[in-house]
């Protein structure tokens, strides 16, 4: 299987800014071609490469002009990657709360509502609770909201589902984290987010959305939260985000996911 | 100068749990000799030693069985370590808001309060701020409070005062985290938390409530905020604390801190 | 039936303050005795009695000198009081989200948990989710915390259900208020508060607690929700409750209260 | 003096639905002439008129059809009204926090930043701290954010001003509440909201605002908050407002407004 994965991002520089980029796609599964080109009122714009954790690969310059600023992403993946490494420490971190998966002052309701289960069983319980509680609405939702917003508001988008899930399961002493990823089949196409559960000695991915299939998404950025994932991050000035478009095609015919299976993200 | 530290926990075991202890300092200084052990019941706990970032060394055990768990830790440090070292990505990372320093939503008041500051006269202001805004008041705050929270309750703990300095300096564009240190000086002695900024190419501690001397602080555990720096989490399990003391102090006469040089935890 | 009711309280006033008590049982039942002294330092202080809605009765002082301050307050009650009278604007006004009943906030839970309840089936649902979901906790709550925290921690004390109680009906359109009482039967006994809700042309009591009879207790505030009906209220000045003795009986074995069939307050 | 004022409402009616109107000016001024006519399809609906506290006249019409709602009201006044009588119970009353003036919860930030400070001076303070602190943007906020969401944000709309004057105010020991009012002078022309502080023995007009004077004004409502001043509230069914004018202008010249000067609402 070759999936086939493209940004294009617009925006109007205001200030002077320094940006972080996470559009390309994580170290793992073989890069058959891939581009990165970043201008600056039609002048190219030279990004640093910086290593995240979980082969996240960012992009970074400082100092940006002001004027159009135009990102154009785009790469070919010819195989599946490797199931993803866990060291001892992600199995600590990844059960404390962070920015927007407010394990800690949620604990009470996962304990409540999900008492007894473990495993895959409990994976199946909190993905269905949230995909079936929350309503999937765009814009319902503040980039500033966490999980606990979510809770009582009972709607948002892919990353307000994947907070949930994820303070949810870490709550119920499941290390979770979220996964940015590229998502075939995705309408409208977009950015997408999962969460990532560790169960069993692996960690699977969970859709509460339900809008794409699992196996053939593609990661960008792994961490603790969106505050880890998002796409185009402005420091030192202000960015106008103008136009976006995102494209991810597989060259086989997407597979159905039942939801409850264990799917790694590859 | 010779740093010697000590730190005993009691707790009972309510029901099985898994422990993950952050009281050993952290890798750099010389440690001239280091002891921790662990009892439930009497009986010795193996505890397995995993690295977080920044040097931090965890201590981890899982099942540990219901009775009384003690855990006991005494380092004496020779030297001074070397300066904190930073890789590109930290100064990435620790611009993002985390669980309870909430730099998104802290913005619009710390680029209000700051605007036109910078570097070091930034980290004096935003250190002065929190001290005199804020009165230290043990018990006031909550373990789920973050610096929002602090900000409008004008009041907490060693903690607090460091979430509300790293949330500011993060939303005015320094990067900023959390260190948990032993503080020789400090009264009534007990843990301690700090924060660290990054200015002029190295990190520099504030600690906005002025108990303690910088200088002859000892890290611990460095990360996001206290999320990374707890020294005792319990999961799948209960436990209750009964008992806790610290201690700390040196082999010269302490220093005086005028507060607002820019110092290095070492 | 004939209800006996006693209060007192011992403060120590620590700089001059007013005072406003909400003890005195409200108008409606006929009131066989009744007496209330306040003292300072001994001397007695003239309270003025201040009409607030539904018969609520306030005693108020101004400028209380620094001391020892002891409110005693005993009523004996000879009657069942007449129903509740309902303004047009009253069934307006218990609409509206109140400052511990943010029915606006939690709308989309309440919407969503209670779709397709109304009237006296609507009530028995809210009053069994709120019993059993929140644990009674004493000192589980501080006193800022409104039904959006209630509903997140999971515990509290009679305020917290009451309050969430009275946020989930005003979300699903019915009028609800809170009342605090004194109820015989209620162990350990202390002042109590419960919910009212407005269906079929009358008023009726709500006590997700289930702590005591409602068809005995004595109404003393009706308001919005506890800002109206906290039994001591100080204002320009700093005072702290150092001891406290409530007491309610009736002459007469209490009634078995079955929780769901609608009990008006007497 | 003579003042005319116009308010036209544009809805539709998406499933049947109660209404509550607060449009009508309030009773005190001699009313030359009004009107207020409301339809639902173009049939016209009778609305009965309810007093709340103050002279708020609020419009209720129940079970209104699917359709296209629209309102038309239209007044001119003659005179100024009489000051505000204040109850007893008014002064307690407007010292309780509410739903958008958590009093209670940004007390140690009021109490800190107004130290010292009472009576007209206080009023003073505490408006041009609102109005230099906070950013005027139309947007910017929610129907369900109040004050300690606005001290966060630095930023919001009329509602947001009061909503925090009165809230800082009562932490300071002064009566205040919000008036909703038809502004003559404010551009772009919208309903309006003040607060209203109980000073020397009478209530003066706060607008943190500044945009449009305050003794041309014209009372609404008056209340707690918002939720006692919105101009229109749906109940048991949903609506969407889908246009909307107002109109308010005198027959003289606007005065100049000081903005510190003590000005009653008349």
């Amino acid at each position: 299987m070759q999936r086939t994965v493209m940004a294009h991002l617009e925006c109007v520089v205001i200030t002077p800014v320094d940006i972080v980029l996470s559009v390309a796609v994580a170290g793992g599964p073989d890069i058959a071609s891939e581009s990165l080109t970043v201008t600056v009122g039609d002048r190219p714009v030279e990004m640093a490469e910086i290593a995240d954790d979980h082969g996240t690969r960012l992009h970074v310059a400082d100092g940006l002009a002001v004027g159009r600023l135009v990102v154009d992403y785009t790469a070919q993946v010819s195989s599946l990657g490797p199931p993803s490494v866990s060291r001892p420490v992600d199995l600590v971190r990844y059960l404390r709360p962070s920015r927007y998966c407010e394990s800690d002052r949620l604990a009470p309701v996962a304990r409540s509502e999900f008492a007894g289960l473990t495993g895959a069983p409990l994976l199946a319980a909190v993905s269905s609770w949230v995909g079936t509680r929350l309503g999937y609405v765009p814009g319902s939702s503040r980039p500033i909201d966490g999980a606990a917003a979510t809770l009582l508001a009972r709607q948002g988008v892919c990353r307000d589902f994947a907070h949930l899930v994820i303070a949810f399961l870490r709550a119920c002493d499941v290390p979770a984290r979220l996964a940015s990823v590229y998502a075939p089949g995705l309408s409208p196409m977009d950015f997408h987010a999962v969460a990532e559960a560790y169960v069993d000695g692996n960690w699977h991915a969970i859709d509460a959305t339900r809008l794409a299939p699992r196996s053939t998404m593609l990661r960008i950025a792994t961490g603790r939260d969106a505050a880890d994932a998002a796409f185009l991050t402005n420091n030192c000035g202000i960015i106008t985000l103008t136009g976006m478009e995102v494209v991810a095609y597989t060259d086989e015919l997407l597979p159905f996911d039942d939801a409850n299976s264990l799917v790694p993200l590859r």
